[in-house]
């Protein structure tokens, strides 16, 4: 008995794979991925055309996929995140289907649910055994957490695990289970470890990003949350691990242990963990080695699936939970709804992934921004995209204050109490116009490329060609 | 956020039971469950009526069930084992709907498949949070896996978590996840521990049982199995446990270390881990307090799914991995059809549990049975209820000699050459009957009282009513 078979292309043949088909992959090794290059090479010299490619992200390291949409063999994308290098083509028309974007909670219930069926799911795993039980915590490729990839396991009608790690049956501490693997791969690698683990997880030393990683950890200490049942996420960039940094300080002068940290794990996440500002993290997506040597050996770190994280149609999610979220945008406006999916001149270089999940789940949604970057503001009336509703952040916090929704007047009066500075979002942005003047409208096609679907299937907003 | 209830009657009505649904139990409190028991009560006292009752077994603390099917509010039993003690009441004829016997697997894939739908699933869970993130691993009543309940709440459209250890949110080694389970309920206590690990699991002091080990384990040293790619798997008879203490003495003796032991586990098992016999134990059910300990405790010790052990329908099972098992009877015949649902009257005393999924999957699929119990030979020209096909089993063991199915030449060559005992089935039954007699044949009515469903959905056989 084995699933094993000699080469991708023949998992591929067996697999069945024909003309306008769905394939999936999931973005664990991140811009260190090889395997996404490598089934989309095999695919394209079998000749199949029109496939629709449903990737959880696409990096960098994935242009490749350029070409096979300009030979055919991609005719559609659904992702939850693109990098600049893949959205500048996306924005300038490439494609004759739009886009989709979906969030990391979306995906998976739209996946669970069947509305966007798999044909097949190819899982890059850093370590698997012979009959598909398989993990990402060990192996010289390892990533940690393969959380974003068991709803494609558990739907796709055919999995590929494709590994560069083959262990004896049975490998005992699998993450994704042999009972919805068809197919085992092994090759020579299937990622660069430096890649895998790279990211933006070193802490700010801008003095903006200093003072506004401070507000926000004010913020946070006189929200009424932090308490020894709060629970936190926060992403990989430098103001939020700097926050993260100054609220860990707070927490351990006023020797509070929280409840969890949830989501993208760093390496600051597992300090907190170890120096007690936390019981357990819930780990959806490892950002760096010292994450994924943390969900190996501890058993207070949980690898959770994208289901458990996100999902708004599973019975619930952890999300629901979450009591406070630190976010970024690209823009805000005053309505607070918030852009992460396109530059200021309307360029897609991103996606939500769980920004709009854990804004939507969370009691205390707080964005961290700079009044403005490059001396482009960061306030529109309008921001180009609504990749997050405004009616799910509380509160933006810049270097020259902090603007809270007016749906939350009950933390407005918190803050102030506190002493801290709160500024109308509408001063804010007046502030950074009497610096930068006031931008220039963009002009836009009439041609929608991408489609923002929010995490319950709704169509939230369209991104226009550029 | 928090999915508790106040009591199992609120959560019961909250799910909307109503006449002729079907709910489901798991049965890893074995004889010391008390959910069972109190779910029906409370669906009695509602006066709901005509249940399809799929529970994965029913032991003789459930004898309540016999009450609820007088008075209306169970018409339909599914289950996979089912005690003496309400067997016998099936046998007499009293329920108009016959029973539905599965094995561990095929309940498994036909609650997978949607072929056996539940509308409620009831879950014991020793340890829960309040969204029900739930184990069997911690808590008062801990039992260690909860592989049958996986099925039942991954599929049913509503799920109660019923713990007596109900702990803080995250609850960070769970089993089963949140996103399954609508609402939570704590009680007292779930369960009696003395009867949640109770069970036959101490090696047999009978000369015939430790002749019969013996052989037993001979048969395997001289299979062409035993070795560092064995995997094994046996029950918790006392002669099943003698055999795996012969093999262990055989497996050390000659340095051997397997690859995984499967299935229901006990204490013997864990001390063939911990003396190196086996890299790995996977466990769909604890049977003793040292096994629970283990799989808290020790990471080769795995907690598997019945899907993942022995659905014939899932991508592939464990029991497809496995070489070695060894089973019990209570009568074998000269096709070697194996009888575990029926004593040698016709009334009902067990089932298939994983008797013949394993049988199935397995290599060597080895039967140890005495030539007779209480003056009955156990070798029968025809077996009063299949279990088990004969084509599955491939060697009988007895204290009179090995009988091996003549579809397995292979093997009797093996044996022959290794100087053991092999003897043809007829010759063991005439030994067997020229010390008790021929057996009287019993007379059954027309009346269908249970199917003997096969793993594979179809039906294997009927027993009728005695």
């Amino acid at each position: 008995m084995s699933k094993q078979v000699k080469s991708l292309k023949e998992a591929i043949k067996l697999c069945d794979l024909t003309d306008e088909m769905t394939i999936s992959f999931h973005h664990h090794l991140r811009n260190g991925d090889f395997v996404l290059n490598s089934v989309m090479q095999n695919i394209s010299e079998l000749g199949i055309k029109r496939l629709t490619v449903n990737a959880s992200a696409l990096f960098d390291c994935h242009s490749d996929i350029i070409s096979h949409i300009n030979y055919g063999t991609v005719s559609k994308i659904c992702c939850n995140y693109m990098s600049q290098s893949i959205g500048r083509y996306i924005s300038d028309g490439l494609m004759d289907t739009s886009v989709e974007f979906r969030t990391h909670g979306g995906r998976a219930s739209d996946i669970d649910s069947g509305d966007t069926p798999i044909d097949i799911a190819f899982i890059a795993a850093p370590t698997s055994d012979n009959m598909g039980n398989c993990t990402g915590k060990y192996g010289k490729s390892a990533c940690g957490s393969l959380g974003y990839a068991f709803p494609d396991a558990m739907n796709a009608k055919k999995v590929i695990i494709i590994t560069d790690n083959l262990v004896p049956y049975p490998l005992s501490d699998w993450s994704i289970s042999e009972t919805y693997v068809d197919y085992v791969v092994e090759i020579d690698a299937i990622g660069d470890p430096a890649g895998i683990v790279s990211g933006t997880t070193k802490i700010t030393r801008d003095p903006v990003g200093l003072l506004m990683a401070k507000t926000a950890a004010s913020v946070i200490e006189h929200s009424g949350f932090l308490t020894d049942e709060f629970s936190f996420q926060t992403g990989a960039g430098g103001a939020s691990l700097a926050a993260s940094k100054f609220l860990k300080d707070i927490m351990l002068k006023h020797e509070i242990q929280g409840s969890f940290a949830l989501g993208g794990i760093t390496g600051h996440m597992v300090d907190m963990l170890n120096a007690g500002c936390f019981k357990t993290l819930l780990d959806v997506q490892c950002f760096d080695l010292k994450a994924v040597e943390s969900i190996r050996s501890d058993d207070r770190h949980s690898e959770i699936s994208a289901t458990h994280y996100a999902s708004a149609h599973s019975k619930s999610a952890v999300v629901e939970s979450l009591d406070t979220v630190i976010l970024g945008a690209t823009e805000i406006d005053t309505q607070f709804n918030v852009n992460v999916h396109t530059d200021s001149n309307g360029y897609i270089m991103g996606g939500s992934g769980g920004h709009s999940d854990t804004a939507a789940g969370s009691k205390l949604a707080m964005v961290i921004a700079p009044l403005f970057r490059s001396r482009m503001p960061i306030i529109k009336d309008r921001v180009n995209c609504i990749s997050t509703p405004g009616r799910d952040i509380d509160v933006l916090v810049t270097q020259a204050g902090i603007a809270v929704n007016p749906l939350r007047a009950d933390l407005r009066t918190k803050l102030l109490d506190a002493g801290l500075t709160v500024v109308d979002i509408n001063e804010l942005k007046e502030i950074a116009e009497k610096i930068t003047g006031k931008p220039a409208y963009i002009t836009k096609q009439n041609k929608t490329v991408a489609k923002v679907i929010y995490r319950d299937g709704t169509v939230l907003d369209e991104i226009k060609q550029v």
